[in-house]
């Protein structure tokens, strides 16, 4: 299998977006182009992830559409979907593109233009991934099943509001720092929990999430650059190493799960990741995870080996989690904060640890990153891919 | 790289599914399944091609549920989408995996339930991979683009009316002899043109073309089982290399084509394909091309080097490319007769060659067939995956 590496990176600023979902998908695509300092070489194969265009945008083969916009042809070009963790799954085919000899260098763009359709029909869409017969049928949407997670974490690992809210504040207060997060805006433990507007400001979604538990609806897009090893090193641009992709499905009904608390998907996923990449978690500097719902951060930090099961909250509550702690999660403020373009997150998860891993990161900057990873949870926990990148010194 | 080799391939019969997309897709998944004698061996990923779940079915994150379906985790899953050339591109990123050493045995799928809606929205539907700006927005439709294309080639090339028919009487007569087409029924050159009841029987559809040469809207589903050559070997089905896979790309508009009767896309994809496969257009013994409309069988046969640019419409009509001819196309009834749903159709060309190269299509069976070659048409002509097939001794 040959070495694949990140030469280019980068992401529009997550929010509402006034043009068309391909030419939004160009606005990262080609700064990332940049980046990768390519001169006259030109990519093989262009990867999209996105998740609603046939529906919400009423675009298919978006793929083909930005090879056109970028003239990339004759490139080969493909969309890619797998729910919220599309942008990963893009960057795995592009790696394994690379890796089988396919291709050397590759073009992977998530991107999604949700903001088209109000807030109702956005949710229903991102619903349409739940199971049609015992699920999406019964009108569950992704907030009520993270609310039933939710109450379930609270009740068997002492995970409490609090601790929720914690997620929230740290990662508002990372996106402060971050100048292409959607929401820019300081959150406090006084204005979302205890202050009596706190029912106001921050009103019931799915009980127990409330509005600053939810990550919001964004349009963006982020893109990156992948390369054979040998080739990324020609460019002089740093090398960051796709060191290991891990990835695993479980049951499509969470009610199906034996313990629904238990996102096994993301332990085999992580595992296979840190496997691939013969590192352990021990060994991360840094992490983005996937922090749809508040509680996904803390249990997605216990599942991917960070923390023994039922300790997250209390590894975010001491600090470790923050960005000056042992292991900061979240620096670009999460989908909480930065924003949740379904097909762009998991793109623009990588691109936030390839700048950490640059230390081009500005006032969020990890001191010293090295190692990092990414957890893409697609579905609820059904589809999960795990990264591990790794700085080339 | 490491070589890939099919062994397992089923269809659904193609036409009007009562079941739901998914379970449609489990109808061909599971026989592939069987049909390459696993034992207790278990896919390591599944890739699923399909366009229009989103929109048409609402259902998203397809493959996941497939993998639920069928028990398949912790198996990778994604969905890949390139408009009618979705179905080869799936087969690549199976390819790819492999190739990799990232698995060792992959499920690809393709399916599609178009006929869950009229025929009309069918219609705008595929017209959503158009370019937005300046096809889409003036109401161009794929019969429409095919339309302009037909009267052009027929100008220049002296392709007859009764060429394009002959591509429908032989396709037609093909689908009789194959029990998986969606149209199973005659036609002869006298019903379709010259009598009386022709006007009725085949009305215009987009001048030229009349409905006896455009593709019916089909639902379907089409499964192929991929696996690493070493390990195909284990398995003592027959074996049918992927020998060479191309894929090329071209501008989204087809009015900045300086040709566009200049399929560009085809032309390169195939010399790619046939240059992996260190094969040339006179080795191949069977081909499946895009015939979603007549035109397209004969402009594809002549840019994938079958026939020199001008004479493909010659050799039909010498009957070359008949059942019985010196290099028979669409044994299977093609995109014409057999159905085109859209997600399905690459992989259901790989699946009827796949048939051919091991001796089992029955009363279509092309005798000694060794090498196969398909092309996927995706977009109009703007992204295109060609395949060669090997028969491994």
């Amino acid at each position: 299998m040959r070495d694949v590496a990140i030469v280019g990176a980068a992401m529009t600023r997550f929010g509402r977006a006034e043009v068309s979902l391909v030419d939004l998908i160009c606005l990262s695509a080609l700064p990332a182009l940049q980046d990768a300092h390519l001169g006259d070489r030109r990519v093989d194969a262009v990867v999209v992830a996105n998740m609603g265009g046939a529906r919400i945008n009423r675009q298919t083969a978006v793929a083909s559409a930005l090879v056109d916009r970028l003239s990339l042809y004759p490139a080969a070009a493909e969309t890619v979907e797998n729910g919220p963790a599309s942008g990963s799954s893009a960057v795995k085919m592009g790696f394994q593109a690379i890796a089988s000899g396919m291709a050397d260098l590759v073009l992977v763009s998530g991107g999604e233009k949700m903001r088209a359709v109000d807030n109702l029909e956005a949710t229903d869409f991102v619903a349409s991934l739940t199971h049609p017969q015992v699920e999406y049928i019964y009108g569950v949407t992704l907030p009520s099943l993270a609310g039933l997670f939710t109450r379930l974490y609270m009740e068997r690992y002492g995970v409490t509001a609090e601790h929720l809210a914690m997620v929230a504040v740290k990662n508002h207060e990372n996106a402060l720092k971050n100048p292409f997060a959607h929401i820019q805006q300081r959150v406090t433990m006084e204005g979302i929990l205890f202050s009596p507007d706190a029912v106001v400001n921050n009103p019931l979604v799915a009980d127990p999430l409330r509005m600053f538990d939810c990550c919001p609806v964004s349009d963006g897009s982020a893109s990156l650059v992948l390369a054979s090893l040998d080739l990324a090193r020609k460019l002089g641009r740093p090398i960051v190493k796709v060191a290991g992709i891990g990835q695993a499905t479980d049951t499509h009904a969470v009610q199906e799960r034996k313990d629904p608390t238990d996102l096994l998907a993301v332990r085999q996923a992580a595992e296979k990741a840190f496997g691939r990449a013969k590192l352990a978690p021990k060994d991360i500097h840094v992490a983005e995870l996937h922090d749809a719902f508040t509680i996904l951060e803390i249990a997605q930090s216990e599942e991917a080996g960070f923390f023994p099961k039922g300790k997250g909250a209390k590894a975010l509550e001491k600090g470790t989690t923050s960005l000056t702690g042992k292991l900061p999660i979240n620096p670009s403020g999460g989908l909480k904060a930065k924003g949740h373009p379904v097909g762009a997150t998991g793109v623009a998860q990588l691109v936030e640890l390839v700048w950490q891993l640059r230390g081009e990161a500005g006032e969020r900057q990890v001191a010293g990153a090295k190692n990092a990873f990414a957890c893409n949870f697609g579905g609820f926990g059904n589809n999960v891919v795990a990264t591990v990148l790794v700085r080339e010194d």
